[in-house]
């Protein structure tokens, strides 16, 4: 079926119009009709071959929400005119340890991503959520419920879940110090979702421009971290800390920051490697680790958390005939806290 | 009083003999005539101010055990003639959250180190066991039986709780398969205390020579780390990895060998800091953690643990005249597993 796309025809391209086929759907298979689609940082690094792989033309987008058009005979989660949403991912091996275990982003055959990856039903490469629809397999399809407005739902799908996902392993929660590194797409949802479990939030920024909407979401504490005073009033503060920003920076000076047997836990990649004495972890028995997205039962999980206690995301929506302005204004954190596309621009 | 002692005069002079006080028992300290010393890598780097900071004269040494000679009027745990043993530490603040925790080592005004510490009592420096006698508050005196040779104990006050502590703190244990890498005077304990724990050990070493030694010492696999095939073979293997290795290594080579959610600790410090790409911890959620040596409540269990599995250290006994080719024997790694000096030879 021809859709309707923006995509990406080179690495130095802008986003442009384009139709892509998407599969019939299969007895497993769920085709939805795409109403909105967040823009995350990772969309503009694929566009741009700035992680290298990138297959052209490339069609991005992995924070999905829509409405089914139509079911395999075999679905049985959703039936058409249901509310959907799509993440990240759109396929595992379903074999692995791993994917036994609801944990399909580390599974150990590769999992298949929403766009950029080996697609094993037409063999190309699979196309993201800047399109008019898409079909995937029911067990990678999530159920959303209808009590919260669908633009901010969206960014749930990956701002959300690579957020909520080292919280809830890690045992965030009441009497806990959390220091929430960067306020992006990411750090707003770590403050919104860290707050709701009931710990002390502390949000960590360069800018102090950020304090005020910090606190608007949730944050009890602002700390301004070019200011050495501040940081040095910090030192052994946390038990965890979420570190959002994939720009280089020093994680000595936030190591420092964590109380004995503290935690800090990066979902955002620097072009770089940390550089970390191996004493900075010994001293105070500190641990650094990292998290990638969740798993499909997590990702859930977190949709139904966030339905209950009605947290979104902040949104900008935008038509998709700006998305070029829209990833220039993100490279400059200038959006709070998400762009989402409304498809029906489309 | 008076007491014998080995001491550095300077950074570049050899250790040799030495006169020093110990004060007089205050009522809550011991006296204890030491009768053996282990030889732990921290002393040759203090005795050399390898760390800065080095005070001269330098008397070494924190695997004491040795057995009562007096003790103050408030002494409770102890009496003239009982065994005893000090470990790294000998004094901590003892009001701070980690002190009153039983993490004495972790004090957060700053514990005192049995050598090269600024010793409370005599405005000085501590002098460590390198001594025939050691005046020490009983609070940092451990109980150690008579059913184990008292040569062999002596390493688990430094070597011994510094594995055992972390494999303690991350629960390592049944059905689980842990790496540990390096095989010296921690390693072996790391090889010992891990195997006594239940888990499958495999000990990763550069050296060929070592995997006989390593399966005696109960260790079930053995990786040779510098064969590029063995270290594929092991990517994803690992629940836990325990590195005792402080010279310079590459740490993501032995993050691609643990599993999803698996964790390595440090206990060994290299000089250059560890360079890790965030991506290598986010993709699997592993984590690098660090763990210095353990408090006296959990220094007293791993006593306790080690007395009743007749778990003891492999040591060469030397006499005190033979520590300055000891330390170039040390250097080279030419030591199985620990030396231990017979203060009988002072």
């Amino acid at each position: 079926m021809a859709t309707k796309a923006y995509a990406a025809q080179s690495a130095t391209a802008p986003l442009a119009p384009w139709s892509l086929d998407r599969r019939d759907t299969t007895p497993h298979d769920v085709q939805i009709d795409i109403l909105y689609c967040g823009v995350c940082h990772s969309d503009l690094h694929t566009v741009r071959n700035e992680w290298g792989g990138t297959v052209y033309p490339a069609v991005p987008g992995h924070e999905i929400v829509g409405r089914v058009t139509k079911v395999g005979d075999h679905v049985k989660k959703f039936k058409v005119g249901d509310l959907a949403a799509v993440g990240c991912l759109v396929d595992s091996c379903r074999e692995c340890a791993n994917c036994k275990e609801g944990l399909e982003q580390y599974c150990l055959n590769g999992s298949t991503g929403t766009y950029n990856a080996k697609d094993k039903h037409s063999g190309g490469v699979t196309y993201g959520g800047y399109s008019k629809q898409i079909v995937v397999d029911e067990d990678f399809v999530l159920i959303i419920k209808d009590n919260q407005p669908l633009e901010a739902v969206a960014p749930l799908l990956c701002a959300g879940i690579t957020t909520y996902s080292p919280l809830r392993h890690w045992k965030v929660g009441e009497g806990q110090k959390v220091g929430i590194l960067g306020l992006g797409g990411l750090g707003h949802m770590g403050v919104k979702l860290a707050a709701s479990f009931g710990a002390e939030v502390t949000m960590l920024s360069h800018s102090p421009s950020k304090e005020a909407d910090a606190k608007k979401l949730g944050a009890h504490n602002f700390v301004l971290t070019k200011d050495e005073s501040q940081v040095r009033k910090m030192a052994g503060y946390f038990d965890f800390i979420l570190d959002t920003v994939s720009a280089e920076h020093d994680y000595n000076m936030y190591l420092g920051m964590l109380k004995t047997s503290g935690t800090m836990v990066c979902v955002g990649a620097p072009p770089t490697p940390a550089k970390i004495p191996a004493f900075n972890l010994i001293m105070g028995r500190k641990s650094i680790g990292g998290s990638l997205i969740g798993g499909l039962p997590e990702t859930q999980e977190m949709l139904d958390y966030c339905a209950s206690k009605n947290i979104v995301s902040d949104v900008e929506v935008i038509d998709i005939k700006y998305i070029n302005e829209a990833y220039e204004r993100m490279l400059k954190g200038d959006v709070k806290y998400r762009f989402v596309i409304d498809m029906a621009t489309l």
